[in-house]
């Protein structure tokens, strides 16, 4: 991967979880790869996540935000495609809207003017398979309405009608990814199946979407980022591609499945009753033309992140207690 | 109209075309309405519009931005239902997208938790055919996909996305109008139909859009008003409304009626070649059940249009020098 030549990429948000693992990979598998993340560092141990790369000469970590347009365009200026992770995810259940939109919308079009501006061979956006909405009889296919139901999954909608809006006469030539739930090591305990995982090693109840039956497409970082990557160099300018295992899975179901592996009684999951427990699924047949599909299944996927949970206690532990 | 108990409206960017003609209908038709205006009067002459009415009791005006969460939960505490035509059009050809979505997307989701929190009757949003992107085979339809090609229409697609996320669980019966292209009197001459008139009125080349083959589907603005009334009264919560004539005009063939009855000949027109020249349509039959149709036909709204721009040009002539 490298024909189109882009050896330098803006990576926005690329101190998250998904963001991080895909600089990393990025990182091992090319080695003249150079890499500039633009990361708001809201989460406070963002920083710390990148710590060892910071002696990596091809890596370069900026705070700042992404709707900040001379800062972009700095940073756009020297570099040959844009990836965004950016989303302000991390807030609570009712989240201010107009905040979220800042950062989500806002941020992705300064991005995209930038790349526009600086004639960048790529932007890809990283979406989210709530943009649908909740899954209808059949699993979402890429040209379905979009139908988001939460502010959070209705900022990525919007920054995806504003990604594709650049697409064509504009001269960006984009692309969209829309995510299954991503786990994995390295995980932030705000997230669904870090929380699980963390729950069930301390002996606590475990924490269900909704009453459990919600369904889910559940996808393995490394896979997550690999299919990023092969989207960004493979995939056609102008196309949004499902990225996800392409199974459904309920929440009581992946409950069970963890407490298992961590060797605990079925009987501690919990019905959380608060949540929508909407569920949602996509069609991903677009993504096997591209070469890839998933490696990892579910049970080996959960088996890697239960055991890295269970070695890296001091990673999780403050942050479990706090 | 009225059963439904709206008595106190918030328009938000009621001092623009469409939203004062709006105002305007309302308090003719209903002596009971209160109508609070919230508009950032950014258009010099904005204020200057609605100055006939600062004597009524039943209007009131406020300067803001309705992105301002203390002024708009503060106005939206008074109201017992949102129409909002605000939109940040006014800006170039090359707009700055933040700047758009500030307005366009950010406000939306701020009226919107407004009137969540309030618990009004309905959110109204007046959107734009442009959401759907150029005209494909057959006009579109309001479940077609969102796929819009420029920046302000990305923002408008946006706004819907979380308007139509506020639905259902969000607890907001919420309304969206889609509509065509408007034209009438007040109309200022930044908007293509204004443009068109009062420059064939001076002899002056008349701007086609594009080489002049876009369609557009023209509505007179007294059959927007009334129309986008009788969805806030009488639309289904949760659906969107097109809202026009349900018949497509070449911009070629607008200015040459135009120029026919400016008294011009038809080499006035000019292919103006930057636009896009994009076609829109839409099918608009949805509006049949409520009970709307169109009132005046396009040669009778054109010379309604034309012949109050004759009688005022001290509304215009200054703006047509500027």
């Amino acid at each position: 991967m490298g024909k189109l030549g882009i050896g330098r990429l803006l990576v926005a948000g690329g101190a998250g979880f998904l963001g991080s693992a895909f600089v990393r990979d990025r990182l091992r598998a090319d080695s003249e790869v150079a890499i500039t993340v633009l990361d708001a560092l809201r989460r406070p141990t963002a920083e710390e996540g990148l710590a060892d790369l910071r002696d990596d000469r091809r890596f370069a970590l900026v705070r700042g935000d992404v709707g900040d347009r001379p800062l972009v365009e700095q940073l756009a200026s020297n570099v040959d495609a844009i990836v965004s992770f950016a989303t302000d995810e991390f807030v609570g259940r009712d989240p201010d809207a107009a905040s979220v939109v800042r950062t989500d919308v806002a941020g992705t079009a300064t991005l995209l003017q930038a790349a526009r501006k600086f004639r960048h061979q790529r932007f890809l956006l990283v979406s989210t398979m709530e943009v649908y909405g909740p899954l209808k009889a059949a699993p979402s296919r890429e040209e379905d309405a979009l139908a988001p139901r939460t502010v959070p999954a209705a900022a990525r909608a919007a920054a995806e009608l504003f990604t594709r809006a650049f697409n064509g006469r504009q001269g960006v030539p984009v692309l969209v990814t829309r995510s299954a739930t991503a786990y994995g090591p390295r995980q932030p305990l705000d997230q669904p199946v870090a929380r699980m995982i963390t729950s069930a090693l301390q002996g606590l109840p475990v924490p269900l979407e909704g009453d459990g039956s919600a369904l889910r497409d559940y996808l393995f970082v490394d896979d997550q980022v690999g299919a990023i990557a092969r989207v960004l160099w493979k995939g056609e300018p102008g196309t949004v591609y499902n990225v996800g295992a392409g199974a459904q899975l309920s929440s009581r179901d992946l409950a069970e499945t963890i407490l298992r592996l961590c060797g605990q009684p079925a009987s501690l999951k919990r019905a959380a009753g608060d949540g929508p427990g909407w569920s949602y699924g996509m069609e991903t047949r677009r993504m096997r033309p591209l070469g890839w599909e998933p490696r990892t299944t579910l049970s080996d996927g959960l088996r890697l992140t239960v055991d890295w949970y269970r070695k890296n206690e001091g990673w999780w532990r403050p942050a479990a207690a706090a």
